[in-house]
């Protein structure tokens, strides 16, 4: 996860930033993009009751769509300026339970190649002043060449 | 698939339903229990403007977040009265655009052994008068003896 | 698992067969490439202890290498002549001892795309007269297009 | 990747040497387990014509093997003295042709509970005096108390 990369697009922050916006989704359960670099991209979500399972922590799916979105704008990040990006696959571990105020899931990129991008999520669930870690995911992405949302 | 399983808890239909209610996220996003026998569960979904990614179709999360359901619903179905259910993982494979106006995920126990189920999921996505194959899921489940939700 | 697939290759199984005997792997463990229809294979691999696990059942990455090959070749029969075919990723579920005489995986094409390929696999192991499901992997396959063997 | 774990079983190294001394394929492939320290554990594996696929490189089910046995017996470090191991599923990335003289499979330990263990290993394989990351790998196990070998 030490592995430095450089962005192809100088303006992909705003790119990557433009995208997030447009996932009415975020929106509606109320993520917010903290922060994203070259090859990484961070994803908060404060807990509200309409987000959780049975026991009353994040579900699963949930923090699966914060993993899913943290992995792909960290590969996003990397891709060129008129490319799309396309989530092939992911595979999530729930290690503990979300239970907490506040979902955070950071998206590292393993490896960048001119197609394939392979990324990984951890995910963290704050307990008062502590952040317990609570999923870690590994996804497949898909450069679409040319076929970007602007 | 096409193995046949019978439930041990004549009350699973019940109780199942019973669990789906509990979960906020579901009534948040919208999704309907519509069946659930031994070892087999079918959720649908609606579109909404809301649960969309950037193109405007159902948000990769929102599938696996049915998918995990659908499939964790058929595994709980199979466990005894007093039992939880508890998804260790998922690997989930989109494969089409999940572009339509409702989403369908039917979920199927693979193998129910004593602590660990596995399951698989088909998701669907209502395109007019079809439906297309937009995503596979498969999964692991571990029953938590002793931890049902009553 | 029903979808019928037709081989755009006429030469399919051919081609499919060339590849096998073109992996040395094969041979070394024993392998046999028993069938291969348009979007399925079937591979059979004889028990010896040099396979062996610590408990004398078949080594876990064994049952991956052959449910890899019998997914990878399902997907490559449906590849054009000219194509070669690269596994992108895979994701195995071990779900019994794979105690017995006799391994056989089974790989099925979920869907077949311009470029990417989802297949699954289901292993059996022979113990006696019965076949025991033993794991089930899903899988995703590239096309190199342009690029066969031959 | 950097959090430290601390042996319950003083003699782990032994119990994990001597596990991988009775797995037969380790030495059918001519695999050598380097290093093993509280939650990680590294493997090495040179090349033989043997283990390859169509094109003279490392199969992927062989690098699936060595992954899952360096994160399996990472988990296994950590592991009461009386235990045993299995591994649930594993998820792998082939993400470069593992073209070289060696193979590296290096497991870690992200999250060790009560009864179940989520490992990585990331693959590298030598190309001169170079290291090639090929293949990343997510993997559960389970802890089968008081199933331990001896």
């Amino acid at each position: 996860m030490t592995t430095r990369f450089e962005a192809r697009d100088p303006l992909f922050e705003q790119r990557v930033r433009e995208s997030f916006r447009m996932q009415p989704l975020m929106a509606f359960i109320g993520a917010e993009l903290v922060a994203v670099t070259p090859g990484r991209c961070e994803i908060r979500l404060p807990f509200r009751n309409e987000l959780a399972q049975q026991n009353g922590f994040f579900h699963g799916g949930i923090i699966g769509t914060l993993a899913d979105n943290a992995g792909g704008f960290a590969a996003y990040s990397l891709m060129p300026h008129d490319a799309g990006v396309l989530t092939v696959e992911y595979k999530l571990n729930l290690m503990a339970p979300a239970d907490g105020e506040m979902l955070r899931a950071e998206g590292d990129v393993v490896r960048a190649g001119r197609n394939l991008v392979v990324s990984r999520a951890e995910v963290h669930v704050a307990q008062g002043d502590r952040w317990v870690h609570c999923a870690s995911m590994q996804q497949t992405l898909m450069t679409m060449h040319g076929k970007g949302v602007s």
